[in-house]
């Protein structure tokens, strides 16, 4: 039997499914390698960490996306590093896998900008566990606050500081005021949630910096209506499990979380190349990594520049987009067919909500805010999930939460680590 | 204002919640007091275990149930002890309840007959977290096993034991066997998942022995359809992270999963009372501490006996049962009307599935068995389940896993702690 060309691509998130899928049909045989056995919709995990969706109705088995493709092997594994020169992967429990060619989809985790001791106190949401901790650290704070007999502690943590006014920042405040607002109220005795104090923290002049002025006036203006104290061009200069302090001004908030930077995972370390300041690995115009064509690194770990000179912007269709290409170059080489030319991003657009009811789209020439702008967001979103299952589960979701304003997954799971529990024995 | 009689109830499992729900409308004020912030569903915990329905379809936070009722306040606080005399609760943080009257609700964990040392092991299924936990080591043995080189090794990853015969254990088994059976072979490459071995062991002569014996016969046979090996009168005598021994006999199984007993909360040492054998609370007719009358016990945590002279078994509509009648008892003390009768229990019957197309069902006069069994089973859960939305979702979970055969909520969460790695370094 003729031996195939074996790929292996390293990272099942957006980038690294789209480059398997991509490679169906061509004469190569793939190995499909991720520390996790899930791929995950990302742009939904913010409902997770608010309660919205149960983590099943985002996340699915790898193995099971793949299971009609048996030229393609998943394993669950850790990477520890690459030898370039022999073309192996090392694991970090001794294996070792040969690849032909190798494509590094292995995604970003957040970054601290060198605080990383701010990590325990502002979690970041890049995971199931992160979006399951950050629910229990919120839920855990409303209970704790009920409990408390201290007017300063209680203030403290019915107080939530979300740093980043990016579409993760200003989509997650937007949940929290509304859970605040409308969900919680009436399950309260002691505590009136309506008084919990969210704040959005920006260091750049404006929210959503990546959208028109237009719509992050808008933006602005719709969460000033939720409650939500957006506070703009000031930076974090210190975060412990008190509060957070911006400018000169001390918060205490028992709730803080981080959405305010990426930086790449390891890949540039494997590879033994330098990573640009957010770690990221420079790649050529056909995302191969300089001098070693049969390495390829796509998405959030790669730093890729477009055709018309502009960086490509880390989101979910710029790594599906990078990682078909790549599946193109790879398919060309191993037919021996005419190589494409080098990756060009084609943006598909911008969009971003602010609570259960709004959001803001941006599509270059057609830009839109409000109710309408939700419903495209909505639909978009769905169409994207992957199978019919999760669509069903994740539209009755969505229907149970808007029509009755109850967000059913309100658990508290996993241990006591995250819990904020008042400092001072409460007195009944 | 006049005081209301302050009724604290501890534990929002079966048991509490039905207590606090017949309270309604009676001239007193409660506080439900809960380590956790969800009621759970336990009766289908095991499907959440083995990857048919996630977390939040069988679980509610305890003060969503009871928002409509202002005259009752739920904490999220950890009982340390009480102390009669002042009728205080004690919490973990130093902080004090007082009751007028206290109903003691905590329910039980696993035992494992004075070896302690194997829950490690061999975890019990009681909360979310043990579920999920299973889950995990469930699926992360496959996956292990998909990368191991050495058969033997591969073959005691691909070895699920699981201790105790009664409904858990054989549901566990039923769905574990299906998984490797029906679910995973088309999504694994190297392994063969149908080569898994199952295995339910029972120190006692039957499988379901709470079932007359035709039912328990019927379930024997339906097991071996499935391709699940039963052990009856072979108690464990050891058992660590490598497998179990039972009598003579050393079954390597890197996952077990312990079903065989119960044993009840602290409730004994917190009131400083002798408990039974189990940790039980023994209790008189009125479900009173014997000279303390107005501390309750219920549900798993008491031991209670029928005006028959049985014991009342541990099961949810026996808590329930006791729950309400000791409302009762609560309510015509408050109101000065004539205090009921002895607690007297009524058995509903009894349930077991095995797999996702047969059941076996106990109404005394009337037993069932087989499909029919199944739909009574899927038709009396569902009715049971609490709300619109998760009567929903757990259909449209059921039906998908039904209709497609697979299981969506496979999710490996929650660190490496409980993944079963390979020992040996795998090479590919």
């Amino acid at each position: 039997m003729e031996k195939k060309h074996h790929v292996v691509v390293v990272g099942g998130g957006f980038g690294g499914l789209a480059c398997v899928r991509a490679l169906k049909q061509e004469r190569v045989e793939i190995t499909l390698v991720d520390q996790r056995n899930h791929h995950l919709f990302q742009p939904l995990l913010y409902q997770v960490a608010t309660s919205i969706l149960p983590t099943s109705e985002i996340a699915w088995p790898i193995r099971h996306l793949l299971k009609d493709r048996p030229e393609v092997r998943t394993l669950l594994a850790e990477v520890e590093g690459v030898d370039p020169e022999a073309r192996e992967l090392r694991f970090t429990d001794g294996g070792r896998l040969h690849y032909d060619t190798l494509v590094l989809a292995t995604g970003a985790r957040h970054s601290y900008f060198g605080n990383d001791s701010w990590e325990s106190s502002a979690p970041g949401l890049k995971t199931l566990e992160d979006a399951t901790a950050i629910r229990r650290r919120m839920l855990s704070a409303f209970e704790a606050a009920e409990r408390s007999s201290d007017p300063e502690e209680r203030r403290a943590l019915l107080t939530f500081a979300v740093v980043g006014a990016g579409p993760t920042g200003v989509e997650l405040v937007g949940i929290i005021a509304e859970l605040a607002q409308r969900v919680l109220p009436s399950e309260f005795r002691t505590i009136d949630t309506r008084e919990a104090r969210v704040l959005l923290v920006e260091a750049g002049p404006r929210v959503l910096p990546a959208f028109p002025d237009g719509l992050s006036d808008y933006a602005t203006q719709a969460l000033a209506e939720l409650g939500v104290e957006v506070r703009t061009g000031t930076p974090v200069t210190e975060c412990d499990g008190d509060g957070i302090t911006i400018g000169a001004e001390r918060i205490p908030a028992r709730t803080a979380i981080w959405a305010a930077g990426v930086k790449a995972s390891h890949a540039a370390e494997w590879l033994g190349v330098a990573g640009d300041r957010a770690g990221r690995v420079p790649v050529g115009a056909d995302l191969a990594l300089p001098g070693r064509a049969e390495v390829f690194v796509i998405g959030d770990t790669a730093a890729v520049t477009n055709v018309d000179g502009t960086p490509v912007p880390g989101v979910a269709p710029a790594a599906k987009q990078q990682g078909e290409y790549v599946a193109g170059v790879i398919a060309a080489r191993v037919a021996g067919r005419a190589l494409p030319g080098p990756f060009r991003y084609r943006h598909q657009g911008s969009l971003a909500t602010i609570g259960r009811r709004a959001a803001v789209a941006d599509f270059g020439r057609i830009k839109l805010r409000g109710a309408l702008a939700w419903w495209v967001w909505g639909i978009a979103h769905i169409y994207f999930l992957i199978g019919t299952r999760n669509r069903v589960a994740v539209v009755w979701s969505w229907f149970w939460s808007h029509t009755t304003g109850n967000n059913s997954a309100r658990l508290i799971t996993q241990g006591k680590q995250g819990i904020a529990v008042p400092r001072a024995p409460s007195v009944d």
